[in-house]
């Protein structure tokens, strides 16, 4: 068994990002599994061509690829059924396929205009130029506008979060009393935010917010120990 | 065993609606069990008090009383392990913690104002006296000017549910290949509506439609048998 992870990074190598690639990180410790990192950048796109994928997570297991972030959980579920349990059984697994849609939708694509202008500033310089020509194409204005209002909006998206929210007045975690692949699905993406932005996503005394704090603090403090902001 | 559930109707007995009941219903017939029917209207709060609870559904089981629709389905999980499963194992029952919130505030949520001045049209004169003076209040405003904008604001609902329906790009059901409760949590506020207005909340050609016929069509067509509009 030889894993190698390609994860998004920026000019820092050591700051990888990427809320697809920190949901393979969580998993793959979750797993208890070591992975090599081979460091990627969004225009690096030859580098995992050969994998058949022009995104990360790419991960590789021996000659194997595997190729985005829910086909990797449901890869390692299958391939390391020795290990803990990702999804608690086939009906956590089912179900999580609709969470990781939501998280994409309401997590991913909520957190996305209020650190969209401040992505760029943790890229090298030709990845910056990319970042800025394909988001501001796709969302029809320059980034800093995009991102103007976002301390109203912020709260738009804290809103958006009450299913969790009131999920967590009564359990520690999605996956239960301990978290499993469905948090790792909705704290990927704030720990992509925590690496590149500093704007505060969360109020300090929201349920979600100590929840953020806990998975910071899993595995060691692994995703805690990767520099980034505090938030 | 002898199970007896209060369910909500108008002013015909043989139409239970409440998208809460029709989560019950479909989890008993899940697992399996019959339960005697005690038809239940929102202005008999004495019928229910003894079993400290405002609000049905209410599930007897011989002397002990259980409420609400997400402690009954874990209760009925529990009390009767050897019959089919409704959450496939302990990782879905918690993500299934979540995906009701969503589905009480998305599903149910997102449906109310969509058919809220059809609903006292089934109920009984004084229960639509209650119904329209208790939603009023919480609105704060007439049921048919919330109601108004329908055919427009049906569009945002539909979106919301782009989680559910890219699910189904992949799975038949949010439970896999067959339906569990992650699917009753969501098919319950469709068949609530089902039974008291005519309104279409969804396209013919929508994944979500095909899910919902499916579902009507589970336990030898148990909901679509109950009285209710051709939608």
């Amino acid at each position: 068994m030889a894993l190698k992870l390609f994860e998004l990074v920026g000019a820092d190598e050591t700051r990888p990002f990427s809320p697809f690639c920190w949901r393979t990180r969580m998993a793959l410790a979750h797993k208890g599994l070591g992975a090599e990192t081979i460091p990627w950048c969004f225009t690096e796109k030859e580098a995992i061509a050969p994998h058949q994928s022009e995104k990360v997570p790419v991960l590789l297991d021996d000659d194997k690829a595997v190729v985005d972030s829910w086909v990797i959980a449901n890869y390692l579920e299958d391939a390391y059924p020795e290990q803990p349990s990702l999804f608690g059984g086939e009906g956590g697994r089912a179900v999580g396929r609709m969470l990781n849609w939501w998280g994409d939708m309401t997590v991913v694509g909520g957190i996305f205009p209020l650190i969209i202008a401040d992505i760029p500033k943790n890229l090298k310089p030709v990845d910056a130029v990319y970042f800025r020509k394909t988001r501001e194409a796709r969302f029809g204005k320059p980034l800093e506008e995009i991102m103007a209002a976002r301390e109203k909006s912020v709260e738009g998206f804290r809103k958006s979060l009450d299913p969790l929210r009131l999920t967590l007045k009564t359990q520690a975690y999605l996956g239960g009393a301990a978290p499993n692949y469905a948090d790792y699905i909705v704290f990927g993406p704030f720990q992509w935010a925590r690496v590149v932005s500093p704007f505060k996503l969360l109020a300090e005394d929201d349920p979600v917010y100590a929840w953020r704090e806990r998975l910071l603090a899993a595995f060691d403090g692994m995703a805690r120990k990767s520099p980034g902001y505090d938030v």
